[in-house]
């Protein structure tokens, strides 16, 4: 399985980069090939714009969703976007890692939504698209569960993550599996963080081992 | 009233720089003060990171909500970040204005959110905070109205946008105005487009004028 992690934090030392680091590890112990879009680390910018496309159908007047069209027809993409393209085409897997800032992804990944999913190439009439992708979303809350226990909270960060979990990883025709939600790791003590890089790495065994049955 | 529109698009010639240009000639011949934040002129950075504080509490790990925090209790922002701040604080009424990507915000608005409501100012215990004043929304959308009618298509996308409106302005103690939304202005003909236009300034004018009222 050719395992794609989207990974977006600041800080490399933090819970997000130990998640993303057991997630390297364990892919690759299990023969997986994993690539990872570190899009602070690569400095992504996320800001949708006239750099975005290699010519342009317009030059007098930027239509995001018109250049793009016209970039999938011939002339391409920057070469940013492009790369990313790349790696979503070779993927089989793509996780989404990052910590829940205001009730959804840290805005460069919400950049890496609007800069690289893109009409006519991912999506679209006549696009290659990503069907039949598996895609999972792997984050961290802030505070801890709330009183109506777990499943609940599970359930009501299902429901705020709607947008992106309707509106791109469905709408893009990708499978969701199940997600993985660390609750609240910098308000807990070590040996609760080690439970939860426990169950991550689990999650991750149970999941590709359930992709290669159904392969 | 003193309204801030915070306001984000890439093409100042497109329909949502027409309905800014209108929103401050419309605001001004009420007597209004207007400013905007025109996050794509300004360059904003949206994504948060270490730049954000002008000191730091801890300079080994960052932790982007123990460092808000930090900022608040004396050491403060990066001048970019604090300048937003200055605007909030002088603001009556917040406008959003921004084409709808992905069912949310572009990237950039989403870092507004992320490097600018910051925790212990904004929200948060013993901040000043934004409460009591006015937000709205006013955005365009890609498509047409759905076949089920202009009311379902709203409640559609007001469900969607839940995030922002209960997370996001609910949250921060923001009393939400009723939003404007423009349905698909890149597919209609100049004739409806000016309809929008003027349904625009007269939602503007309706909402101020009930705002004078409340004071």
């Amino acid at each position: 399985v050719n395992v794609l992690i989207v990974y977006a934090h600041p800080e490399p030392r933090s819970f997000n980069g130990a998640m993303r680091d057991l997630a390297v590890q364990t892919l690759g112990e299990l023969g997986h090939q994993v690539q990872v879009s570190d899009l602070y680390a690569m400095r992504f910018n996320p800001v949708a714009g006239p750099g975005d496309f290699r010519d342009r159908a317009d030059p007098t007047h930027l239509s995001i969703l018109r250049e793009q069209r016209y970039a999938a027809a011939g002339p391409g993409y920057a070469p940013d976007i492009a790369a990313e393209h790349e790696k979503l085409f070779w993927a089989d897997l793509i996780i989404f890692q990052f910590p829940l800032w205001w009730r959804s992804v840290p805005a460069i990944m919400k950049g890496y939504f609007d800069r690289v999913f893109t009409l006519g190439l991912i999506y679209g009439r006549g696009s290659k698209g990503l069907r039949g992708k598996k895609a999972m979303l792997a984050y961290t809350t802030g505070g801890p569960v709330s009183e109506d226990g777990e499943q609940e909270e599970i359930e009501w960060l299902n429901r705020q993550l709607i947008p992106i979990r309707e509106g791109i990883i469905q709408y893009l025709g990708l499978e969701e599996l199940p997600p993985y939600i660390a609750f609240g790791p910098a308000g807990v003590d070590d040996a609760k963080r080690e439970q939860y890089l426990e169950a991550y790495r689990n999650h991750l065994i149970q999941l590709t081992a359930k992709q290669e049955a159904t392969r």
